[in-house]
């Protein structure tokens, strides 16, 4: 009879989703979350201005958005001292990841990223039929010297960084990323994740450098600007790259209200410096309760906190799962050693108090 | 120095656009459209209904969307008589035609289309590295017959066929597609858009058949619903291709608020027949200017109306730049002979009241 022939790279891969969603979590144990800490969104949500751009806009939702996205494109570019050529909006990074994987991964190139580093990157990588090679973290961050050495041996099409990075919060100082990019191999595109860079220390993060068409920045509106669900995120890099995008980009491919939403909440600094604080202040309320437990909270730049439970991974899965009976979402690394930690993005109040009173039961159930 | 190492396909890509959108004309001409007559969205917009829940969940635009789109699924799948595992959701019928392609199309294979039709498919099996082999229309019609035997002949990987069709309106019954699927070539898989089948006769729209793995429906919310802005579309099929898309799709890359919109919106099945006899009305009228101005309209099952200038494709454009510096924005078909039609949305009153007083003005300088 007749068959779907579908591409070599398609046939030899084994389909994982790289993240079950909370909203499945709650499907399958029936169990409705009360403290949503797993997906590191901003439960702080974004800027009331946002909230009202969204609602005076809703009657336009029968416009395509702007294939363009001029507006988004300029206020981007603006802010960050670039020319909007600089810029290409995608559906969120794992959108800008998915793309840049198509731009440059031919079947069986290598990939350079760190093992238990965000998993929808290397997802992206296998749909392209690449090969990830992945190297150990030095402690709790990822090993520069390392990934560099191994993409030079490799010749690796990309090296794979987030700063801070996801799953441990950790950064490193900007110093040491214009290390890594000075003595990047001739070959060899720097993929820089920095979701996280609005909550990460002024220190953490470089000057932007559009000159360098091998360094590609991905920004996002998902953490700290509370607009997960928007799906709008953003490469910055120099304007040839950027303008390859346009041979895979879905040109329509952005929903007209979170364009418009993503306008009105970079243009409200002050909402995101006062939510950085609150994130702030909830990174810290995390690390009382850990230490409060006997936990070891692992310093973060990010909007989320790992904090080593000083066993391994099997005890942070039981842990998981007894806060998930109480209805508190948390996540875990998915690799040793890095899964001895459990991942708690910042909460309200409402959920750290939660947090506060179901952690010492989960831990003395799980030994 | 350094460089960027594209892809092969990448490199002996030429970029273009698939559309310019009517916002960047708007930016080049320095007028603003008064009426928006161009993209074949719905001016009528989505249900109130729609509106109400956008506006009551825009908080929540802070949490990802569910990756699995469950709720959304289980609704389509219940509107069409099938289960959710035959159903994919996707940023439009464009990010869906997208997918398709990177699940079937390696390097340097055939794909069969039709000359003229939509260049989004186009784009997206060039990004992929494929090849475009393209059929004249019969007529006004696609030419099911020698797309056929083009499929035939070379063992193309996929038949892209719209229907009805885009951009001449006009649709073949039932009975001709399932003409076409009973002969497709045992490898060639069926890509069948029907974006506009909300406004098509009831006979033009086959039955659908789950069982058969080489036909994939693909639909949109972007037409007879009103939410071109929100980027839902979805394709349905045998459940073993529908699970084949997770291998290469944004899992998180639905957003949130247009995920509820479309759920609101297939649920108001009332306002979608009021709709479209707002439509029907308006083709009738976009029907009478025409012969009033002694032009042929096409007979369309769509939400526009495909309307025979009797001259060639640069009197058509004329026309087209004459009624944009009017303000009314329309488009028209890419290729001979279609380019001697011009392409008219269904409009509200207003729009078509200053489309009847400028058509005339805009033929008579056009001569």
């Amino acid at each position: 009879m007749s068959y779907q022939r579908y591409t070599n790279t398609i046939r030899n891969l084994n389909v994982t989703a790289p993240f079950i969603g909370p909203e499945a979590q709650e499907r399958q144990s029936g169990i409705l979350f009360k403290a949503r800490l797993g997906a590191n969104e901003s439960v702080f949500g974004p800027s009331p201005k946002v909230i009202s751009a969204i609602k005076e806009n809703a009657t336009e939702i029968w416009k395509y958005c702007d294939p363009e996205n001029y507006d988004l494109r300029h206020v981007i570019a603006e802010f960050h001292g670039v020319s909007s050529e600089n810029v290409v909006i995608t559906e969120g990074i794992d959108g800008g990841l998915g793309l840049i994987n198509r731009l440059l991964v031919d079947s069986d190139e290598i990939v350079v990223t760190s093992q238990g580093a965000y998993p929808t990157f290397n997802f992206h990588v296998a749909a392209c039929g690449g090969r990830c090679i992945k190297v150990p973290y030095k402690g709790n961050h990822e090993d520069i010297y390392t990934l560099l050495e191994k993409a030079k041996k490799l010749e690796a099409k990309m090296l794979y960084l987030s700063n801070p990075d996801n799953p441990m919060g950790t950064w490193w100082p900007a110093s040491e990323i214009e290390f890594l990019i000075k003595h990047l191999p001739g070959n060899t595109t720097l993929v820089l994740d920095e979701a996280y860079c609005d909550t990460a220390p002024h220190e953490a993060i470089p000057a932007i450098d559009i000159s360098n068409p091998m360094v590609l920045r991905f920004r996002t509106f998902s953490k700290a600007y509370g607009l997960a669900g928007a799906r709008i995120g953003y490469c910055i890099a120099e304007a040839s790259v950027i303008s390859k995008f346009d041979s895979v980009r879905n040109h329509y491919g952005i929903n007209r209200l979170a364009q418009i939403a993503a306008v009105a909440a970079i243009n409200d600094q002050d909402h995101l410096k006062a939510i950085v604080d609150k994130i702030a202040i909830s990174r810290a309320r995390i690390a009382d309760i850990s230490h409060a437990n006997g936990l070891i909270p692992i310093d973060s730049g990010t909007n989320f906190v790992a904090v080593d439970l000083l066993h391994d991974g099997l005890f942070a899965q039981k842990v998981i799962r007894g806060l998930l009976a109480f209805g508190v979402f948390v996540r875990m690394p998915s690799v040793a050693p890095l899964n001895r930690c459990i991942r708690i993005s910042a909460g309200t109040q409402d959920d750290l108090d939660l947090l506060e009173v179901t952690l010492p039961k989960v831990l003395s159930a799980a030994f």
